[in-house]
């Protein structure tokens, strides 16, 4: 779906001028339904919104979630020369190797849950450019891995889970947040993995330096994509695009991958209308960053392990929120008064 | 495990003399253990903080969710009379009929996740005593429901799911909240499964009308709970009773559940500590409940259902607590330096 035309970065523009749309009739049919499940009005909370959520998007009066994916993308980050994280460089790709074993957090969580899991290494061996020193990467290997990022839906999936992998990547995410949001620096930082007193401090002066050096960058998001990196946040923002494209509702997980959706929430907020937000990272600016986007999000954890786990906890969720949208009996299965004019047989599905 | 000597509430009480504790020997290993899990330390958040309470409860370094139940009572409640519903009392049996059925929102939540799911009818063609004119219950009954609920872990099971079904039991929970922590009425009443303004002043009324004819009985958490019923709040008091002379975790689900927590806390909050609370329900009262327990819920979904459905969430993140602490990989597993003193491979398990 990706045309290698003109500038890169317009072909991807060109995309958010014929945004998809969901399907508001078979909502209302899925509404219609709802009103009528053997339940009060209501007491299935958050569940209800989601089921009609997925309705819409799948255009059905029952939707079904019956191949969930976790996409986890992992990058390396040439800031990390600036000391803004305590574990070597190396451990992305321990971590990588690690998901391919079925070591990791994540593994047990789609082995348990039935989520299916997929790996995107994106050029560990040649980290992207040090943000305080020269902008991550240039048009077109950003425009490329948003690009390769569009893939991650090939093959036939339902909803999609983004995760990701890459040490000094909350530093980026943070970047971007103080880029596209602005105000104080240290109001978007965070401990990320694990950081000292000093490296915090380091972390926030090269965030610092950063919009200094990019200053003229900060007012066009794909900018400041380019700019702050890393390869891992750009494939997430070609994932959810692709994704919106064939009406496939996303996932977002915690700090890092909300700055995927962060960088197309300031292009248009109506981009991430097929986007649910898992959680409440324990990352400290992330629930600022929810609230600067007017997001509310499923669970509240405590978690901050990035992977894609809350994502997938959340999936649980949506799930949960289509099996019993979609198989509980209605009133009229009990032959009980209806809600609504039309009964559940002349009903199209 | 109850024998049926005495008067009926002391064999109960003399329970409560001899609580088992969790291992915590077991909690320790598990606790280095989790120490040494491949991810930043703490960043699983609550997960990690489940998996240690699995581990001691069930004396072992890597606790695993293999047999989960939800544990469903439903009672039907004589205060109906006074008009405290909008729902006909034979909703209840009819409810029973879909649980069979497989026609309701928990049966979907079971079937989606693997839990096993048990129901229990209580005498529904007899409905307990209307408290604003008798006790629900005499003793012996009461005794008599307790010792029932206890049998529902029967069978072997390694997490049990408290859910319940009865319409007008909001109003007996309301009632026994209000006869265990005081205050006013006002305050520990919502709309339940659904009341206009006039129900909901009759509900008020009906408690205040109870409060006067037990006043003497609201000194012990028992009698409370015997005064205001149900059955169905009885029968899991003996389920959490029981579960924790197995050992064997409880998650708690809504507003009603936490009635049946709170007769106990009330006689002693250590009782509780093999219980886990799900949700907050969107029943008013509940989180005001919660507060006054001291207990902080896993989800805040605004669900208000019952039927063991928050539970029955919550225990999806019980199993992902379990699963990602039994089988994460080490830094031992990967050659990196460990954290404690204790290898892996000298570790008793």
């Amino acid at each position: 779906m990706f045309a290698a035309t003109g500038l890169p970065f317009d072909d991807i523009r060109a995309l958010f001028g014929r945004l998809t749309e969901p399907d508001q009739e078979a909502r209302a049919r899925a509404a219609l339904r709802n009103a009528n499940l053997l339940k009060p009005a209501g007491s299935l909370g958050e569940l209800e919104e989601i089921a009609l959520f997925l309705a819409g998007w799948q255009g059905v009066e029952k939707p079904a979630i019956t191949r969930p994916i976790v996409a986890l993308f992992a990058g390396n980050h040439g800031v990390h020369a600036q000391g803004v994280s305590h574990w070597p460089m190396d451990v992305t790709q321990m971590m990588v190797d690690l998901f391919m074993q079925g070591g990791a957090a994540i593994n047990q969580l789609c082995a348990l849950h039935g989520l299916g899991l997929k790996v995107f290494d994106l050029a560990l061996d040649i980290p992207v450019g040090d943000f305080t020193q020269e902008p991550a990467m240039d048009e077109k290997g950003c425009a490329a891995t948003i690009a390769f990022g569009m893939e991650a839906i090939a093959g036939g999936v339902d909803l999609v889970c983004l995760g990701e992998m890459g040490i000094g990547n909350t530093t980026s995410a943070s970047a971007i947040y103080a880029a596209l949001f602005g105000g104080d620096v240290e109001d978007w930082v965070g401990a990320g993995a694990g950081t000292d007193e000093e490296q915090h401090a380091r972390k926030v002066e090269a965030i610092k330096a950063g919009l200094a050096l990019h200053a003229s960058s900060l007012d066009d998001p794909l900018e400041v994509l380019r700019c702050f990196g890393g390869r891992e946040i750009a494939a997430m923002v070609g994932t959810i695009i692709s994704a919106r494209a064939e009406r496939i509702p996303v996932v977002i997980d915690g700090f890092v991958v909300t700055a995927a959706a962060a960088v197309l929430h300031k292009i248009d907020p109506a981009i991430l209308d097929h986007c649910l937000f898992a959680h409440v990272s324990a990352e400290k600016a992330h629930q600022k960053v929810l609230d600067t986007m007017g997001k509310k999000a499923l669970l509240n954890l405590g978690m901050r392990l990035g992977e894609g786990t809350g994502a997938a906890l959340a999936a649980m969720m949506v799930k949960s929120a289509a099996a019993t949208h979609s198989g509980m009996a209605t009133f009229y299965d009990v032959g009980m008064p209806e809600v609504g004019e039309v009964p559940p047989c002349q009903r199209k599905n």
